[in-house]
C-alpha cells in the first residue's frame, strides 16, 4: 500500500530542526509493510499545507501528517484537512472534559482558553487518543482517500504511530500478500569500522540474497544493520536472525547489544546479576555517565552515585587523590585516573567503579596530552586497570567516547576478557 | 524568491537515514533570502523523481536537488532532470577528462566505465565543479524555471551549495527587491506554551506586517521564534530588533536567552561575573546539570564538581543529610533538598549549589508523591530556597525539566527575581 507522509513546520523548511519525525515515521511505515513513496516538508501556512496535502493525497492515497496540531495560532493543520475533505469542524464535548481533566492533573486550575481548538475535529473522523499530550491524533477516510493527523511533538508521533495508526493500516490493508521491509541492528563500540570489516570478511554467503548488511558509525560506536527487502513478513525475522547468528561468532565480545540497547543498560544489568554496586568519578565527563546511568528504570539497585571531581581541589577532598601525583603526573594521568578509582569505591562503599579524567579541549592541550587525551580506570574485583585514548572529534565527541569506553571496559571486564 | 528543496534517495523514505541534507539546504537559502517554501524526499525511482521535480517546478519555479548523481545504477536524477525540461544528454569530453585524472589521482589506473555517466549533461546546462566528488554539479534554466543538480554527499553539498548555487541564486536574482527571510529566536522556560501566548496577548499589532512567531515547545522550555519574511536585506535586523524590543516587557524574567543559548552558559557567565563558585548535588538528575554545566567551554572557572547522591547512603556519608530527615520526610522532600544544597556547598567550598531530589519514574510514586513530584533547592548568598513541582512526562522528560528548572531558579535569583 502506497502513502506519503507530510510533516508541518516552518521551523523545518527553514532548515532550523532536522526532520527527525519524518525518517522515524518512514521507518516505522516500511516495517510494517507500506510503501512509502515520498515524503513532504511545509511551513505553517494554510494555504501551502491544503495544497501539499492534496497534491500527495491525488498521488498515494493515504498520507500521514505530522504537526500543527496544538494550541497556538500557527497550528493550522486540522482546518486544512477539514477544509479539504469539505468537512465542518466541531468541538467534541468529550475531547474537552479530557483537556480540563489533563490540565487538572497537572496543577493547573484555568486551562487557557486557546486550548480547546485541540478538541476542535473534522465530522466524521475518528479520535485517535494521545496519552502523551493534548491533541489528539485524527483519521479521516472518505472513499478511498485517508489522511491522518499527528502531533509533531517526537514522543507523541511516536507513541500514537506505534499504538494506534500503524495497527490500523495494517487492518485496513489486510493480511494477503504482505510483504515488509525489516531490519536489525548489532551494537558494537570500541573497534573502527574498517576493523570490524575485516572481522567479519566475505558475508555474501551468510547473508542470503535478500538481506543486506550496512555499516553505521556514530560517536557511541559503529551499528551493523542488518535489512531484510521486500520479503513477506512471516519469513523476514527468520532471515534476520539466520543472518545475526552467522555475524555474532565473528564478532566475539564486541557485540553489546541489538537494536536501541544502551550500554549503561547492560553494565546495570550485568553487575545486578552478580550482586555488585558501582560508583562513578568523573572529571572531563562530568556526570554523563552518571546522566546515562540513572537513565534507565532501576537503576537505583546498582548504582550507589559518584563524585564529579571537575575541580582539582575535589579529587583531592572528596576522592583521596593524593597531591604528589598530580603534582607529578598531572590531572589527566595514570596514577589520578587509579586513586580516583580507588577513592570514590572506598567512600560510596561500591564493589565496581569507573572514573575518567581527560583533556576535552578546545584548550588545555599540549604536545604530551593532545586535546582528546583520556585516562579511564576501572575498578572490578578489587582491581583497578587503566587504559588511555587520544579520542577524536570536538569536545562533545570527546566526552560522549569517553564515558560509552568507560562503559565498555567495564562491561567486558565483568564478562570475563582478557583485557 | 521562492524554491523548493527536493532531496533523493530510497535511504531517506525508508527512514534509514536522517535527512540532515535538507535541514542544511533550507538553512543555507534562507540565509541567502531565498524563499523555501517545501522540501520533497523520493526514491530512487525515475518515474518519482520526474513527477516531484516537475511538480516542485510548477508551484515554486525554482528546484534545488540533492542526490541521486553517482555512477550506479540507482543514479537517476540527471535523466529525470533532462527529460523534464526536453533536452538531450550528451557527454562533456572535459568532465571524462577530469573524471580520468581524478581517479588517478587516487591510485586507480582503470577507471571503472559506469563512472562515465558522471560526464553526461543535459544539453545546454551549466557545469558547476564538485572539487570533493566525481559528480558535478549541474545548472538547467529555461524561460522563468531553474532546477539545480547537486550530490547528495553532505560534504560535497555543502561546498557547492556555498561556492556556486547560492551566489549564482543571487547574482540571478540581482540586487533590486533582494527580500530575505531571517530569523532571531527567544529562549523561555518554566512556563508553558499556552501560559506563554496568554501573556504576550494580541501581538500581532507589534510585530508588524512582515514579521511572525512561532512557539516552539521542548524540554528545555519554549522557544519564541520570530521571523521576517520577504523584507529588504537592510531592514531585517531592525525588524526583528524591533519585534523582540516589544516582546521582551511580556515576558519579563522569562527569557533566559537568545539563540542557540544554552541555560547552563548563563547561568555559569552570571556566576563568573559576580566571582561565584558552584557545585551540584544531584538524586533523580544523577549527573545530568553537572554534565550540562561541564558541555560549557571554560566551565572550570565556576563550577567545582558536585555528588550524585543516588542511594541515600550517600546523601547521608557525601552530604550530611540527616537521617532523621529522611526517614521525616523521606528522599523527596524540602528538608532533605535543602540539606544536600548546603552540604555539596559546605564539603566543596563553593558560594553557590544547586540540589534536585524526585521521583523519576516509571515506579516509584505514591499519592503523595506522585510520578513527576521533584524539589530543587538553590543555595546562594547563604540561603538556601527550595521549590516543588510535579513536572509531565516520562522518565526522560522529568528528569530534563527537573535540570533545566533548577538551573533557571538559580538564574533568577542571581538576576534578584522575588523568588
Amino acid at each position: 500500500m502506497d502513502c506519503e507522509i507530510l510533516t508541518v513546520g516552518t521551523e523545518l523548511v527553514l532548515g532550523f530542526t532536522v526532520n527527525t519525525n519524518a525518517a522515524e515515521m518512514g521507518r516505522m511505515l516500511t516495517e510494517a509493510g507500506l510503501h512509502v513513496t515520498g515524503m513532504t516538508t511545509v511551513g505553517d501556512h494554510p494555504g501551502g499545507i491544503k495544497g501539499h496535502l492534496g497534491a500527495a493525497l491525488g498521488r498515494a492515497g493515504t498520507v500521514i501528517v505530522s504537526g500543527g496540531l496544538g494550541p497556538t495560532s500557527d497550528d493550522i493543520t486540522r482546518p486544512a484537512a477539514a477544509e479539504l475533505f469539505g468537512r465542518k469542524l466541531v468541538r467534541d464535548p468529550q475531547l474537552v472534559e479530557q483537556l480540563r481533566a489533563m490540565f487538572k492533573s497537572r496543577g493547573v486550575q484555568n486551562m487557557p482558553e486557546s486550548n480547546l481548538v485541540q478538541a476542535d475535529v473534522p465530522e466524521g473522523a475518528t479520535i485517535l487518543p494521545n496519552l502523551r499530550g493534548t491533541a489528539p491524533g485524527l483519521w479521516i477516510e472518505d472513499g478511498g482517500r485517508l489522511v491522518v493527523l499527528i502531533p509533531g511533538v517526537p514522543k507523541e508521533m511516536r507513541a500514537l504511530m506505534s499504538d494506534e495508526v500503524v495497527p490500523r493500516l495494517k487492518r485496513r490493508a489486510g493480511e494477503n500478500g504482505w510483504t515488509v521491509v525489516r531490519s536489525r541492528t548489532l551494537r558494537t563500540t570500541g573497534i573502527g569500522e574498517s576493523a570490524l570489516a575485516d572481522k567479519l570478511g566475505d558475508t555474501s554467503g551468510v547473508l542470503g540474497a535478500s538481506v543486506t548488511l550496512a555499516y553505521l558509525p556514530t560517536v557511541a560506536g559503529t551499528d551493523l544493520r542488518l535489512t531484510a527487502w521486500n520479503v513477506p513478513e512471516q519469513e523476514a525475522d527468520a532471515l534476520l536472525e539466520k543472518a545475526a547468528l552467522a555475524l555474532r561468532p565473528r564478532l566475539g565480545e564486541r557485540v553489546y547489544g541489538e537494536g536501541e540497547t544502551d550500554l549503561a543498560a547492560v553494565v546495570l544489568k550485568l553487575l545486578e546479576d552478580k550482586g555488585a554496586s558501582l560508583a562513578t568519578a568523573e572529571s572531563c565527563t562530568g556526570g554523563l555517565v552518571g546522566a546515562r546511568l540513572t537513565a534507565i528504570p532501576g537503576s537505583s539497585r546498582v548504582y550507589k552515585g559518584g563524585v564529579v571531581a571537575y575541580d582539582d581541589e575535589v579529587k583531592l577532598q572528596q576522592l583521596g587523590v593524593s597531591a604528589d601525583a598530580i603534582a607529578e603526573h598531572g590531572a589527566v594521568s595514570e596514577a589520578v585516573v587509579r586513586q580516583m578509582a580507588e577513592g570514590v569505591a572506598r567512600s560510596l562503599d561500591a564493589s565496581a567503579a569507573i572514573a575518567i579524567t581527560g583533556v576535552a579541549g578546545p584548550t588545555g592541550g599540549s604536545d604530551a596530552k593532545p586535546v582528546g587525551t583520556v585516562w579511564i580506570g576501572v575498578l572490578w574485583q578489587d582491581q583497578v586497570r587503566a587504559f588511555t585514548h587520544i579520542l577524536p572529534g570536538d569536545r562533545e565527541d570527546v566526552r560522549g567516547r569517553a564515558a560509552q569506553y568507560a562503559l565498555d571496559y567495564l562491561r567486558r571486564r565483568i564478562q570475563g576478557s582478557s583485557r
